[in-house]
């Protein structure tokens, strides 16, 4: 049952991508990666990761996975766009996972801006997987523009509230030409299963297993969660029908 | 990461519990049942049953599984009893999966039937697992009637809608002093996910996989959306929150 | 668009059942109860009562609404006979709304000392209008044992969620043969819109109203919630569809 | 109870906006348009409506009513400014529903083209009232670009799906500098109701009249639940509790 997918000709077998932010102390942090069977490892660029957090990053995660920079805290294309450039610097790794946040308060992304600074970066050779909203039409854009995946937020992010609206993801899903990742507003194991379910590529998420009573446990669970809903979706679920169905046969009923 | 729980001083690994009816054909039941994990299998009692079908399951199951017969299609408690008793007969066990079912169109369980069944039951020494509404009170009265568990349904049987009223499972969950399993209603791995998440110490299910496109995939994804259920349960979501929080460290922003 | 339904043979044009506990003050109580436009108004009995207070709930409200005494708190079917009776007694009323309280957390009805006290008070020539649980087979026992009505909750008392399971209360209005009200739950307008919608002939309510910041507008909101929902059920409501359709006609796009 | 609201300084007593497309026939129209008590109603502008349509639709209701023009259909800025002037020219307003469509399977709107067009038409001298995804930082750009209110979609225009994503909904309510209209989605009164429960300052339609069974009745429907919805909103709810609180006096019970 062997099953990977590819972004920009990367090969993937595991679907969950998941953060470094947030967790206890280090050790869990390492841990919880190993226990998540994830590939793909997202980092956030500040300028005091460049004097030392950066390259201890590389150090401790480069060599084991795929390490996707995350453009996080910024609001305009420009600020996207130079910190994309200091990441490919700091972790030698053309891929950025471009956050351009509409406001600070519900950390909505802003399309717009989203979109031009998705032109640019991949005018300038990056693999660019935009973190987006749950809106096809910007979806498609976004591939148009050369994005390499899509990621449409379930919830806001770090809510936990999960997917909120199920049947957009599913209409982002049917009609993407690339990967869709869904990102932000994962807060436990039936978030991610329903993800796949929907036809989502892959989760990535990292609150919910950092600030997780127990990280560790939250990121085994985060990895059985995606391999349920990857092969859920795969085997075509039944049915939802408003009305029972016997399962058990009707004749020969003890009794009648 | 080991994890038990006990029916009836019975240690069980495995938190799902599959039927065995209505699969394409023997070897995919058989295939899937192994897939799934399981270490309860639940088999229908019939007429038909006592003459070959039950020795048949026994031959096939019964040394590898604990088998549970059911009372499906019952509609009284004297039918039930009866049935039961056959069963403990012809599958040489005195676990039972009672189920009295109030009308042939919803087949919503009939909770005064179903507690006296339970008692007579419980009283001719039998392990009964009543499969029952999704009330905290029934459930309760059936617990203090000797249930060795009960078995609250997620929404109609066969109907693969998962779990109607998540909050009044949470609730049963959250009192009941015996195990609950949840039974009936689910479609899909999400659902079999969110009933552990919820407090569920397990799932029976049968249609969702035996139905699906592929029952030997689906049983995959059952095996794992149990697993990701449990961890997530002990691992201690974080909340939900109705507004967004930042999971990466908000100082330092590049070109701020 | 008259519309009116019956109780026992009473007419009704009114489908909001409206509870007198838990106003700020009496006045407030009063001013809500006209702008809910009620007919039945619900009234609690306790030995207190007995002593005044429903006597001047009588003289307050008895010449213009049809006064509904429960026997909220009683928690078996003696206790709740033995009310009935009292408040018989003191209302000068058989009508009665009756409650036996599985337990104290959840408030849910314990089904089957509720049947005992339905068909003794059935018997002995009252009105019962029964508070159970979402389950169409005791939605269908209480009605065969004679209750006039049968008041299936929407969720548990005073918590506001709503209606947990809609395709349950679904299922009990389209296969009930006596009046089916909603109660409990309720927690703002639109609940009681979806509970008409949903098929029940009407919807008791009392906390939403009475704790709600402005009783005297909330009233007003349920009284408008309800003809809304009452409309749209008879209107026959559009399909859901998973996709678009436009509304507007497609030929002759400007610019085309 | 009187409750107004302003678009553009024009004061609104009525919160529901209705459309005429798709009645059985005109005289439908008509009745379901008084039964509504719309005060602005929207109109498809065609080229076939330039040879007399909107001229009769200007006699029929342009003495009673704000016509709302709408650019249904439209897919580039250029058509969607072109329309609005052909409109303004048709039905003398300078009203105009602006909709710019992404794709013609989803109809979801193109938010880049929108605020494109937007912009261009304000400047004009345009009221303009965009139908846009529910998404705050959209619906922020939109009003900051002059919209003289937002229209965030409920779910896909003609899906009957209702309020897709509350949630976003009512985040967009609380932070909005201009009137929140939801437009798109609605199926049924209740959705109408929870529209302005969240706080929308009112509710556009269609499809949920026109193809109802009995367009005349789900109009009155219609009016009523939005007035249910307003008066909620104002009146301050009860909190959601997820355990049950008695509404009745616990002291006093009879028979303890």
């Amino acid at each position: 049952m062997s099953d990977s997918f590819e972004i920009a000709g990367r090969g993937l077998t595991s679907r969950l991508f998941i953060g470094t932010a947030g967790y206890p102390n280090r050790q869990i942090m390492l841990d919880s990666i190993v226990a998540s069977g994830a590939q793909v490892v997202t980092v956030s660029i500040r300028r005091i990761s460049l004097e030392g957090y950066a390259e201890s990053m590389v150090d401790l995660l480069g060599s084991d996975y795929v390490l996707l920079p995350n453009t996080a805290g910024c609001s305009t294309a420009r600020e996207a766009v130079l910190t994309a450039r200091l990441a490919r610097e700091a972790l030698r790794t053309n891929w950025i996972k471009l956050e351009v946040i509409g406001d600070r308060e519900t950390l909505h992304p802003d399309v717009t801006e989203l979109l031009k600074a998705t032109e640019e970066l991949v005018a300038d050779g990056f693999t660019v997987l935009p973190y987006c909203n749950d809106d096809p039409v910007s979806c498609r854009k976004l591939a148009d523009a050369g994005a390499a995946a899509v990621m449409p937020l379930g919830s806001p992010i770090g809510s936990g509230m999960g997917i909120a609206n199920p049947h957009a993801i599913e209409l982002i899903c049917a009609r993407s030409t690339v990967p869709v990742i869904l990102d932000a507003g994962i807060g436990t194991a039936s978030d991610a299963t329903l993800a796949l379910e929907l036809g989502c590529d892959g989760v990535l998420l990292n609150t919910a297993v950092a600030k997780a009573r127990d990280p560790r446990r939250m990121a085994s669970a985060m990895r059985a969660a995606v391999e349920a809903g990857r092969h859920a979706c795969l085997a075509g679920r039944i049915p939802k029908r408003t009305h029972a169905e016997a399962s058990s046969p009707q004749l020969g009923l003890i009794g009648t």
